[in-house]
């Protein structure tokens, strides 16, 4: 792809001074437009050492309200960074709705940086490769732009600017010796780049590489196509672009049911299973430890019916683990601030770092239940986020090298019921139930297929759903514990 | 004060087993008055190595509800949280209404661990206390209950514990050379704890010191005291205790009136500032690169009228940065996750790492300002918070060896009247000017008095207040840049 660039490309002063502040003021105004649009943006800036990036980016930003935009510069990973899957440090860097964020370097510079060092690097990188672009469409689909750019010099001409920066005093120390290795390597990374541009050049996260010999052609270029991609998208009614990639809906019924019954085969007396839990929790702290000392971060969630007994299964579970290798996540309705980001940001943010245990007390399965049922998100949304949680669950698996395990804690009406009235019988317990929860129970029937077709869609190898039958609780915290003990010891 | 304790202390079987289960009934309980109550809780968990912190925790949570409670074990410091100073990473961490933080060990081990290498530790630890005091009696200030233990075990007591640890393959590779090396120094640090100990022993937050030889002693005490202490203030009518330490409404003017004026004595015409600017911004581009270079952070407050000319100002000064070594902060009213924080709590999460620039587009000041005059927060509130500020401030310039500076952006009312009305008249300015605008203005009068107060009494040598003169808005520009440098050089 590269060899078709020409290099040599100038444009005269003259030209320069004329269009540049033109597209400027545009920018500017588009800025406004997409911010009163509740547009994000999200600008990529790559390229070659010394290509520009530093002064494209301060270029750009000229004509932008500081305000609305935040700058991302793109380095070595910071540790809390290294102890979480790949994409993890871009996932919480993405923009609020009306915000622009520019990265400066971003997952492309970092996943070269990261993997080429690795003698499977070619295996490394197509995976790569596949998480990188189910990320973009992700965040494409949800409403974002993106725009990304490569600026393209030759080798000579990198080694004269590489020069010129050693010759000031200023800048001399940002020069590297790892800076001139990749330098020496040039050729050795042109194809291996021109292939990762290419496979990560999509409709909605299309590249756009820039000649950038001449530093005012440079501007010029990373300016029109920057203004002309976002006032296309300015001009588009609102939702008529993600509207483009709507998913049929799935009228056949899901192919893999997953068997969910409330009342276990076997069950246990609170003595028993005390005891079982007594045996299993010398396990699960050995096990705890193994995980922590190698780095293995799990995650589990818990979904299940108002009073299927998620909060007393979280809190017995939790007291078989070191308390310091968990957390327990809380999930409610996301408040104003997590509302302006893609809905898998708030969870992404809190992902377990590498040895540690996150309990998602309900999840982003919020998604294709309450969101589905009470009409909070667009059947096309919905629909799409199945697919979106199975890649960003099997993402996560691959690229921490830890796992999922989902429980469905599930009752029938009748206990429910009878749960609900025990509930407001007992003064200890009358704060457990709300006004909501029996709004909720009217809703019963509308949540049976979003739960089943759940359950169908999103149980995968790698994050499978485990019904938890919860009539019986001492039961359902055998085999929560039991189930968490298998597919965690199984990560060693 | 360590001698005085009781290191034989133990507890019968029966006397643990009777009296155990009331109490973490109790703890429970109390967690959700607490919750429903909005009242933060801060839990210190401190103690020689092997003392039993982990089993001391371990034991608290096993009564607590997993979602309400985060758990934060402290160890050395991430790369992002040694960017910032000193007692960042634990303001970052303070529990949200309702919540509970449990620290085991926390910012009085890392002072210790952080300090006591220097050799300037007395100094350095003399300034940690009265940072730490400060910090706890603003948390407790807004309505938090902070409780710290403190496990004391004997040198003895401690050998045979590491040794049982090391004999464990499960727990070996956790007694390093360092925690040895701590063991042979008992007593050296012995009198060094004891002073920290007592110096920051105070009525907001006091220690407990538990006689942590026998286990089932330590656990009793601590749930006791917990449950004591928190009982007592669940009792308490809201605001009752906050009321006591109510400081008295300073009837007399401030002491050191800040001269505001809004027309400056010279001016520039638009080309000789682009001139003077030019020139500057080659002073600034460099002293930027020193600042990044010596890793010293500086911030930056902006505060002033409506249409005073902030957002062209910060604008303007932004384009003389490297833009990939600031951030610029929009400050508007508090989300609803940010309410539940103190008031500080939001602006310090965005404090800038070392060698960094934050702009802050209004910013803490608000408290004194706005939510003064509307009403937003009570009149003991804000007259606290100008020791808190100014506390606050003198904290980040010590501990993190950078600088504020703190612009006051002045217009008088006619001029501010003319801005409004040519905003409204500019289509492509329309949207900088509200209904909320016009609304602040009627307000003038009442904003005069907490402005000036504002300004005299957090005005300090550490952080001062320059008024810029901004009837002329190139003036105001180039006054600004000028002080930037002149502060930020000044930290070289």
């Amino acid at each position: 792809m590269f060899e078709k660039f020409d290099l040599t490309k100038t444009v005269d002063d003259k030209t320069f001074d004329t269009s540049l502040p033109a597209l400027k003021e545009k920018l500017g105004i588009l800025q406004r437009t997409l911010r009163d649009q509740n547009i994000p943006t999200i600008i990529v800036i790559e390229g070659w050492n010394a290509a520009g990036i530093t002064m494209s980016t301060h270029g750009i930003i000229q004509s932008l309200d500081p305000r609305g935009f935040t700058l991302h510069a793109t380095d070595k990973p910071g540790d809390e960074e290294r102890a979480r899957p790949f994409l993890w440090r871009f996932w919480v860097k993405t923009p609020a709705t009306g915000r622009i964020a520019i990265f400066a370097r971003s997952w492309y510079s970092r996943a070269l940086a990261e993997k080429l060092s690795n003698v499977s690097w070619k295996k490394l990188l197509k995976d790569e490769i596949i998480s990188i672009n189910n990320f973009e469409r992700q965040m494409s689909d949800s409403g974002a732009i993106i725009i990304k750019f490569f600026l393209h010099i030759s080798k000579d001409e990198q080694k004269m600017r590489l020069l010129e920066r050693e010759r000031n005093p200023l800048t001399a120390w940002l020069v590297t010796p790892r800076i001139w290795d990749f330098h020496h390597h040039y050729e050795t990374y042109l194809p291996i780049i021109d292939e990762f541009i290419e496979n990560t050049d999509t409709v909605y996260a299309p590249w756009h590489v820039i000649e950038a010999t001449d530093r005012k052609y440079t501007i010029l270029k990373v300016y029109s196509q920057l203004v002309k991609t976002l006032e296309k998208r300015a001009a588009a009614a609102p939702g008529e672009l993600s509207g483009k990639r709507k998913l049929k809906a799935s009228a056949s019924p899901p192919k893999n049911p997953v068997r969910r019954r409330s009342s276990a085969v076997s069950s246990y007396s609170k003595e028993e299973c005390q005891k079982t839990l007594d045996n299993l929790q010398i396990e699960m702290l050995e096990l705890h430890y193994l995980l922590f000392k190698r780095k293995i971060p799990f995650i589990i969630v818990y979904e299940g019916w108002d009073a299927a007994g998620k909060g007393g299964n979280i809190t017995r579970l939790a007291r078989h683990m070191n308390p310091l290798g968990y957390h327990v996540l809380p999930v409610s309705a996301p408040n104003d601030y997590e509302k302006n980001h893609h809905y898998l940001w708030r969870f992404i943010r809190h992902f377990p770092k590498a040895g540690h245990f996150a309990i998602f007390d309900r999840s982003w399965y919020g998604r294709v239940l309450v969101e589905r049922v009470e009409g909070l998100c667009s059947e096309p949304e919905w629909q799409r986020a199945y697919r979106e949680i199975n890649e960003m669950e099997q993402d996560y698996v691959t690229s921490s090298g830890g796992g999922i395990i989902k429980f469905w804690l599930e009752i029938d009406k009748d206990e429910q019921l009878k749960r609900f009235r025990q509930r407001e019988a007992d003064p200890l317990k009358q704060y457990k139930i709300t006004e909501d929860d029996w709004k909720n129970r009217e809703k019963w029937d509308l949540y049976e297929p979003a739960v089943n077709e759940m359950l169908a869609r999103t149980s995968t190898r790698h994050a499978p759903w485990i019904v938890i039958e919860s009539d019986d609780k001492w039961y359902a915290r055998v085999k929560t514990l039991k189930n968490v003990i298998r597919y965690a010891g199984d990560l060693l």
